[in-house]
């Protein structure tokens, strides 16, 4: 089947915002089958939404629609599908009462434009807004079938999961069943070269990578009359690929990021970390920090920005950033071995490197990057030579420095397993 | 004259990426006066490339295309303009030997297929690409201009600065310039209602309002015929938006970020800043480090996600923290005490608040933030209630710690200068 999306809203005409729906749905269609040829952004206005409307209806069997349910005039994208379908609009009772109950649990008036968020098109399929006003609408026609989302994500993101999943499903009358292999420390290329044999060979599952900054996701995903067929034929795809990559792959939880699986290794562990920042200068501690529940490991962290609180917070010897400057191997050591004194944390972490756009020179260049990893007095220490930008450097030197956390920590289980034995 | 956006790439129908070209192309043609109204994505597929290109032709006078102009056989974009403008292809000597030159700088071996990107349209005009291997070029038929650009933002913006916005101006025959005018601590809705009547009586120079996270943006654009003649025009608003914002105008240069702007009033004052983060945990200090040359003001920063890191690092007193909560006004103010203390610096900001989604109660829920900024033993305090999730409020609260830097600092200036004289 086929899917096309439609993003409405002149702030994305503008410039004004960055269009994240059209990613986050076009993601989804893949994940459950749906080929997508067009995605279209189309501004708040009457006759060129519905070009955009007949258009589409003409391409795709699925339109999906984000954007414009809103209560004020500029919001038209439900009277314009309604009139394309020729339906008429009722109010609904059931989706008035739960527009009041939003207002009257916020303590706030609801004036009489918001009412225009519950006027429905005849025989349409109401998906309940469990994070804002405007409810979503699924219109069907002969050929085509309409589904129409608020546009802020917070909002959209939720109803999707909720709503349009189980009915895409429906729709398909198959079972769509996706599972995704997150890798840490591998390029896209070289991972697409290592399984070009399976992705070669792929019909049902299907096998797709995505390339994240720092990371690789390679997605199973396939159809079955049941959710339970589906599985049995992802299973032994997802072992596959487990034997291929081993310990490269962090999580085969979609919902996981790097920093959550680094969090969980270390409370499973029952290990604290603390951290030593100097390019990245609270990179790594901010996304750590995205994990909640985060306190039960992490307990604190410095920046070290300049020489002098190298020496004061960590220890680093002043003939050490003398001799071998403040981005080496030596000053790395110093770093986390200083780190875990003052945090008393038994995994810490040390970055220190040149982001750019100057500082660089010919024998330490822009993107020179150690960083160090210490567990209890087991110190290893790697070199990278990062490129881009300087945000990217700093982006990917965190993404590496979780990388090097998890593989210590993991050799160190290992050991210490084996050690009990 | 209308524009319309085409963004080539498969990638980006399957929600790969996210499209932040479209919003780049959008906000410059808005700043050049162009009208916008579709921008449409359409993957490596010769049949439907050819059709977006037909439809867009038809609706705009400039077509801008990015993507699709590099080496290998998925790369279609120029092949199918030049077909549909009914242009033959050459090789041009000129982009042959930067290309080849751009390998041997690099000392790679250039790939027969990379003279694919040199193959131009007849009577094209090109673009050199200074930061990868494929030129842009514009190809002119009598009722639509195609502007062909490379898809890697880190080539595409710097070939549309240099190559396609004096291209357009010459087109438009009228110099368009534009100023922004860069707001901290104020609502968009706020800031659109304090100038309503200018907005409602705008005709030349334009004024268009940009909500970001945590700022506005107010952008001042003027058309004429010469660039003199616009700077004219767009003075004196200029000046009536300094006179109604006054100093919570933190710029009026558009590659100025707040950031900048408080790194370079420290600078400029010969003030340094150490920093004691709990909630945002490194993302003001990753924020500061963002501005190459912060290391002249920015010397260490600390993130006391837990009590005992308060209590270690910063000298916070357990009764304080079992009397008040770490989440508290005077537990913000001891931390940016004990922050002057460890790190000497003489402007000191500390943040602790509940990030959520859990640790809310009805007395302290989630979005609760107090930050307190300190000048040399002045010090402010601020409580905010803020919304969204965990991150959200992380993000909120370290742009309104930077706004509170600025507000605190330039108070202090003006006191200096005041006692001084």
């Amino acid at each position: 089947m086929i899917a096309e999306i439609v993003c409405v809203g002149t702030e994305l005409l503008l410039g004004n915002i960055v269009n994240t729906n059209a990613a986050y749905l076009a993601e989804k269609c893949a994940a459950v089958g749906l080929s997508c040829y067009y995605q279209t952004v189309v501004g708040d206005n009457k006759e060129r939404l519905m070009e955009t409307v007949k258009t589409a209806a003409k391409r795709a069997d699925i339109v999906i629609l984000s954007g414009g349910l809103g209560p004020t005039e500029d919001d038209l994208t439900k009277e314009t599908v309604a009139e394309f379908c020729g339906r008429e609009m009722y109010e609904d009772a059931h989706s008035r009462e739960r527009l009041e109950q939003y207002f009257a649990a916020r303590g706030l008036e609801m004036t009489e434009n918001n009412l225009k968020q519950v006027m429905i098109p005849q025989d349409a399929k109401i998906l309940d807004n469990h994070n804002g006003t405007a409810p979503g609408v699924i219109v069907e026609t002969e050929n085509t079938a309409f589904i129409l989302l608020p546009g802020p994500p917070m909002e959209l993101q939720p109803m999707f999961e909720d709503g349009v999943m189980p009915y895409l499903q429906g729709l398909t009358g198959e079972e769509i069943c996706s599972q995704t292999v997150k890798i840490c420390g591998g390029s896209e290329s070289k991972i697409e070269t290592e399984i070009k044999d399976l992705i070669d060979a792929q019909t049902n599952p299907t096998i797709a990578t995505y390339a994240k900054p720092g990371e690789v996701h390679i997605r199973v995903t396939a159809k079955a009359s049941s959710q339970k067929e589906a599985n049995k034929l992802i299973k032994p795809v997802v072992k596959e690929l487990k034997s291929r990559f081993g310990h490269k792959i962090y999580t085969t939880d979609e919902s996981v990021t790097l920093e959550k699986a680094v969090v969980e290794l270390l409370a499973g562990a029952d290990l604290t970390i603390g951290l030593a920042e100097s390019c990245t200068a609270g990179m790594l501690s901010a996304r750590l920090v995205n994990v909640p529940g985060v306190s039960d490991v992490y307990k604190m962290g410095v920046t070290t920005y300049s020489n002098k609180a190298k020496r004061k917070l960590l220890n680093v010897k002043k003939s050490t950033l003398q001799k071998h400057g403040a981005v080496s191997q030596q000053t790395a050591e110093e770093m986390v071995k200083g780190c875990a004194l003052l945090t008393g944390a038994d995994v810490t972490v040390a970055i220190t490197g040149i982001a750019g756009p100057d500082g660089g020179t010919e024998e330490k260049p822009v993107g020179l990057v150690y960083m160090a990893c210490n567990i209890k007095g087991n110190i290893r220490i790697k070199k990278h030579q990062l490129k881009g930008s300087r945000s990217k450097i700093r982006e990917n030197a965190t993404m590496l420095a979780l990388t090097l956390v998890r593989e210590c920590v993991m050799e160190y289980l290992s050991k210490v397993t084996f050690g009990k034995k």
